[in-house]
């Protein structure tokens, strides 16, 4: 029976130190001010494969490219910096993250190409390498001994207010496999993963041993259903970067076919991924509150993406969520010119399962109720477009004085 | 010589009652609180040819599929309310739409159909048609008394802080003939009129004499190098309209051909329409500043447009230019995103003229001095390809608290 193959999936702590034989840590080496951590490494004590997803706008930072090129390496780290994205920064850059991995293998002594590297923040500066120098030689003394996803989730943060972890274990036949994803992430998000966008940086490790082409379907079918579904804002990051990594010390019996087991994997999968692409959204820069774009019987699903992604990047829709207020004005007004097929007089606009407006016809009883649901943390947008059979959804956030604050004053 | 041809043109006061034969007015009849005007008149003394664009919001207000319905018509009066955008009230929608115009040629003793109505305000809500009907009769007395441009303007505006009337006079042969434009307009803003985008109501009046058909031309011109160049907010509204009247009473030679006295018109009718485009933006909700993004020698139109408006829509780059910072990391960033064809190599980026970033590199001692720059009203972002022949422009402002302040408690 399908449900009973996902009962023993079992959430557990640690994010990417969770998994059989990775390790990570994370230390200061002054690329943020104020002595905060700002270098992060995630360890494996055998080499991995390694599946990933990468930013789709066309300016790709220098350590994008460089890891970009090694998918088809055996990985054993990946070393991360926050505080300076090392984009547009010319032939230093390519040589500064190259450097950033030489390093990172000769401490560890990895083969040569062992090593990816990651980086988010200011856009432009060069790096400053003497620090870099020495925090990788201090990071990786440190991670033979200290073992700190607190530290690693502290290091890779910019505008993030809040570390976000999370895992699984799950049963591969009788054996115990899990995965721990940590990543960072709140403005400038609006992903687009076809392979990818968003200043969203997400590690993925797993012990589970399987096929390398299936663990890039998966990877891809998870990120359609998670980090693809997400608006903070309309912007779309140079930086951005998912890693899938499996080191295979689960020791299961591999799986090479799209058969039960690669199917709680995928699902377990897509569950981490869709809570880490909604904590994303929930920590967006000065947001309070995520809200489910539920698009319902259109016509195509071109037509349900247009009028999900209207609505859910619409400026005013999003004060109004600020306001609190149920503003079924600003969605008709979004999907109307969002260039989707619809007709007025069959969509039903419900705010957690109220109907506001039915058939062009308001609902004041039920306006007045959802005053209420709108002061909510969580909230759900239904448009029952009344026309097919095509369903999508994304999340957004609401638009707050604090992302004016924050994007005001930080430089990105 | 051709610029000779443009010497005459001289700017005048007095918005849409400047040319011969037009009056305008405005009442309070409490669509909005606080006893604030809220319904408005423009009335020629002789029935009007008139062309417009209306928004490309497939939800379109009754008042706007009214007067869209008229554009054949011989019009005399149009009927301007604000408060109320008549939109999505269905039946009763249209028969009020269409009662306000009824009643106005009522009043005014004018032939059926000779009415234009435009509103704009919340959506959703039915009319007060008793508030509005008392409004009609009182202001269709008053005009005959009181010309007031400045009751008028006061009348259109929702979050508008100031009134925008702009005029001028020309020379066709030997006589003098005049245009004048009234419009409110601050918020949802994107237009994107082929016919049209925006809630801005635009108001065209002009004694000339000319074809009809040179009128939609001229029109059609005019918007797309002021109204289609301009971005508050990426929503666009359900009620925008742009009317250009002419009543003939200048009499001049009736303008037949694009000739010289056809180019003298189009000029001067395009430098109004951008003057009134500029102070939508200046005036946009929270705004602070107005920024021009510049594309100089892209390889195709397309490309050219890709990328200003991606810039000149990015959350922030407009959060960028509140806090005073020539952030060029996130013009870049927009430009990656735009699919628009470019080499980061040959790209100079400038502000006010200083080069920030030529050729992937950061020039500090001009984004020193550019520090100063950001502090000014106007800004202009020239972003140069360096790849074809091709440019654009578009005019977009600044994203300030006061956005999310005007947003999250006004209900529209």
């Amino acid at each position: 029976m399908a449900e009973d193959l996902f009962d023993d999936i079992e959430p557990i702590d640690g994010g990417v130190t969770a998994p059989k034989g990775f390790r990570a840590t994370g230390v200061s080496c002054g690329l943020k001010e104020g002595g905060y951590k700002d270098l992060g490494l995630i360890w494996s004590e055998v080499p991995c494969d390694v599946v990933g997803a990468y930013t789709g706008n066309k300016v790709k930072a220098a350590p994008v490219r460089l890891s970009m090129s090694r998918m088809t390496n055996k990985i054993s780290a990946v070393i991360v910096n926050s505080g300076n994205a090392n984009c547009v920064t010319g032939k230093q850059g390519e040589a500064d993250a190259l450097r950033m991995t030489e390093l990172t293998e000769t401490h560890l002594e990895l083969d040569e190409g062992a090593a990816l590297v990651a980086s988010t923040g200011v856009i432009g500066e060069p790096l400053p390498m003497d620090r870099v120098e020495y925090g990788i030689e201090k990071i990786a003394r440190l991670i033979k001994n200290e073992n700190s996803i607190q530290n690693f989730t502290n290091a890779i943060m910019t505008t993030d207010t809040r570390p976000k972890n999370f895992g699984c274990e799950m049963k591969i036949g009788d054996t115990p496999v899990k995965i721990g994803i940590s990543c960072k992430g709140s403005g400038m998000i609006k992903p687009d993963l076809h392979m990818f966008h968003a200043t969203m940086l997400v590690f993925i490790t797993t012990d589970i041993v399987m096929n390398k082409e299936l663990m890039h379907t998966a990877l891809k079918e998870a990120i359609e259903y998670s980090f693809n579904r997400i608006s903070v804002d309309n912007d779309t990051s140079t930086n951005d970067t998912v890693l899938l990594m499996a080191n295979g010390l689960a020791e299961n019996t591999q799986i090479d076919a799209e058969n039960d087991e690669y199917k709680i994997f995928l699902k377990a999968l897509t569950e981490l991924c869709i809570s880490a692409a909604k904590a994303i959204v929930k920590d967006g820069e000065g947001a309070n509150k995520i809200v489910k774009i539920d698009i319902r019987h259109a016509l195509t699903m071109t037509d349900a993406k247009k009028i999900a992604r209207a609505v859910a990047d619409s400026y005013l829709v999003k004060t109004a969520v600020f306001g609190n207020s149920p503003n079924w004005g600003r969605v008709i007004a979004a999907i109307g010119y969002s260039d989707a097929k619809f007709d007025l007089d069959r969509i039903v606009f419900s705010i957690n399962g109220l109907p506001i407006l039915e058939k062009g016809e308001q609902n004041r009883a039920n306006i007045s109720k959802a005053n209420g649901e709108m002061i909510q943390n969580e909230i759900t947008f239904t448009i029952d477009l009344g026309l097919g059979y095509k369903e999508y959804y994304l999340w957004t956030c609401d638009l707050s004085y604090d992302y004016v604050k924050i994007n005001a004053h930080y430089i990105s």
